[in-house]
């Protein structure tokens, strides 16, 4: 973590308090990095369990209000309803104020927000690739982003200085940087992240319905591989219905790209075909290498979440 | 773990000291359960581990020496290789022996083993639904079976006594025992294990194969729900090679399910039906609740891999 002097911003103002938002909050004021936390959440529980919980300076559920005095603004809301907040808060941004989000889905983000934003104001976009299967302000926690991947988007003929200050921002979250364009983010999130997301929704939903299988034996019987699936599948929906909505191309190309290779599995045990089998089933070995060597993962025969893993390194080469 | 005074079986044999073979090794010395253990293995890299990490009183290559003196002999190799493993031990086994073993397919592992054994010899088919990514000798723990559950599937006409003796042997090593046919176990495990299983290997196989994404962007980005899926894919080939090919048509059948969930998935991305999705993802979420509630996994931002877990409870009702 680098040691931070004076606070890097003013005022901060985080609309959304769940999981991501709570911790940005958690993190901002355990490193240090703002002088003042402005907390805007529309929902009147949200508001009282922020102001409970003590995680900003102030708290409302007035966007316009809030952002007013923001010298950075991080929207923490679905994707589907940054566009929206992008319109109520514009008029009341002042000028040299930079706005960031930390959406899972990018292109749409830039078309959504950008129009609305007023000359003078930065638009930096921003996605954390970290989280866990909880919700809400009190699902947050300091070290959420620490050692974990912040990827920018910043739209051709952004300030350099907007992108340079938010990405000191995440620095000091913990979170190592990278910048690239949204419509790649938007491919590399759906391989890694969305299609995953989706088909482990899609296989929890398939157990659910059948008729030859008990409910409660897939419950009882699902150390066998299925538990692992359940947990992804147990993730916020409204943010997850929005990623899909907004990353629909994506993540139909990787879908298309999944169901071939898919096919081609079903028919070699169809066939028989157990070489075909035993050289995928080797192959893809090495990528979980290359994730625990990067620091990604941890190696024991556990999974590494919620703890504050090691900086990774280089990429490793994948054999 | 029940108290066990006398050992419960004289001489044990484990034929095939992986993962489950060490850990049923372990289990047994820790828990007292067994006078004496064999350890039978065709490689001799692994019989020399399991002498060194002195697993066993006798640690041994031929199987059917091995076997000569065992009361319980338990089969741990891949289920592709217990045929010929009963095969070469049949004449071997002495008068009211018992055999077993702990594949997680079972219909085919009865028809391959049952033909070969004596009169006098009971086949107790039992499947321990535990296991880390890890395999080998080595990668074995005392702990792996503690509060998992493990299936036994006896076929028609087996001795209710040599049942009742390896339904106490697995609870000494802190199983929880469920008896049902080996033809629905294979059902129930084609979706609570290998269909999850195939769709990680799947996965992983695609995203390694993409040109628009790099296989190092796959590996640092990973965080967002793709590493979940690595670590089921880093499972034993072998192992699940001939779990494939085994249990070949419950397997189609319940990837048919899935398939078929999954078109009406992308169908409703590409028509932006958010509805549906929302009641999808809302659905999911009970099933893991279950699975949490009933000890099979824990309730932290985490996985419960490699912790003994709580005992389970009764199945608590699913909304």
């Amino acid at each position: 973590m680098p040691e931070t002097k004076a606070p890097l911003v003013g005022t901060l103002a985080i609309v959304g308090l769940g999981l991501i938002g709570s911790s940005i909050a958690r993190g901002t004021r355990q490193y240090g990095l703002a002088k003042r936390i402005v907390a805007i959440d529309r929902d009147p529980g949200v508001v009282e369990r922020v102001r409970a919980l003590g995680l900003a300076e102030i708290v409302t559920s007035d966007v316009a209000a809030g952002v007013a005095e923001a010298d950075l603004v991080i929207l923490c809301v679905p994707v589907g309803a940054v566009g929206t907040v992008a319109e109520d808060m514009a008029t009341a941004l002042k000028p040299g104020a930079i706005v960031s989000d930390v959406g899972s889905v990018k292109a749409s983000v830039v078309a959504a927000v950008a129009p609305h934003l007023p000359k003078g104001v930065a638009f930096v976009p921003a996605h954390p690739v970290a989280g866990t299967e909880y919700s809400g302000p009190d699902a947050g926690f300091s070290t959420l982003f620490s050692g974990r991947w912040c990827i920018l988007t910043p739209p051709e003929g952004t300030d350099p200085d907007a992108a340079a200050r938010v990405q000191t921002f995440w620095e000091g979250l913990g979170a190592i940087v990278e910048t690239m364009t949204p419509e790649h983010h938007d491919l590399v999130l759906a391989i890694t992240s969305h299609v995953p997301h989706l088909i482990a929704y899609n296989i929890v939903g398939t157990a659910a319905d059948l008729e030859t299988v008990t409910q409660s034996e897939v419950i009882k019987f699902s150390a066998g591989g299925f538990r692992d699936f359940t947990r992804i599948a147990a993730s916020d929906p409204t943010m997850w219905r929005d990623v899909f909505l907004t990353n629909k191309d994506a993540v139909l190309e990787m879908l298309g790209r999944f169901n071939e290779d898919l096919a081609a599995l079903a028919r070699a045990i169809r066939w028989g075909d157990g070489e075909a089998l035993h050289e995928l089933f080797t192959r893809t070995r090495a990528i979980r290498k290359g994730i625990v060597a990067m620091g990604q993962e941890t190696a024991e025969a556990d999974f590494g979440r919620a703890r504050s893993g090691p900086t990774p390194e280089k990429v490793p080469p994948v054999a």
